[in-house]
């Protein structure tokens, strides 16, 4: 498999639906697993390792929020070299009363028939030191 | 080729390897070639994407400044199911006599015999919005 052309194109659109089911509500949020498999999805969140759908949705569901609003300020994307794309953002996310905090996400994305699944999802929120 | 069980101290290795090399003085920063490839480096440079090491290159040691200091915040890595490691590093970098900066970096590890190269490198600065 070689570049993808449209990887600028998938990894923004990804972008907007990922944090579009993330800023709905409780229901809208368990849609999110549909773009992560069993076997091939690995996640650190803030330094903590999970792997699989189930256990990554455990995580994104146990966060102790009612409200979350991500707010983006940089895309980039880079296709990889067996069809799946590279994506890096960064933004601001606000949950509940909080103050907003910046935050940096990397997904890889790999195809699975026509769409994509996500195969490398790693977070972190950026606390000034 | 199946995941590294050292990706850990792969990507701390590399992080503090390069960025060692990037921090040190214009001839030292010259060996960051070493990491890169002619056909299957990709670099995106807040934004800008360049391909190829002798053009990533050109880039780096094109940057205005005498004097850069990283410090590292927090190293993820994860294998990829193709024997590689993907790194993302957080951290803070201060050139000459400017005010810190925070950035965040990506990076994608491949393996080339006995050691690895830079397929992907993600470079942002956060500036606070």
């Amino acid at each position: 498999m070689a570049l993808n052309p449209n990887y600028e194109q998938i990894g923004k659109g990804f972008v907007q639906q990922y944090y579009g089911l993330f800023d709905g509500d409780r229901s809208t949020r368990t849609n999110l697993v549909n773009f992560y498999s069993e076997t091939k999805s690995l996640m650190t969140f803030e330094g903590q390792q999970i792997m699989g759908r189930v256990k990554i949705m455990e995580k994104l569901q146990g966060l102790t929020f009612t409200n979350i609003q991500h707010s983006i300020s940089a895309v980039d994307a880079q296709p990889t070299f067996d069809g799946g794309v590279l994506v890096m953002v960064l933004g601001q996310l606000k949950t509940d009363e909080d103050p907003p905090h910046t935050f940096n996400q990397v997904f890889v994305l790999k195809p699975l028939g026509d769409s994509f699944y996500i195969e490398h999802d790693i977070f972190r929120l950026a606390f000034h030191v």
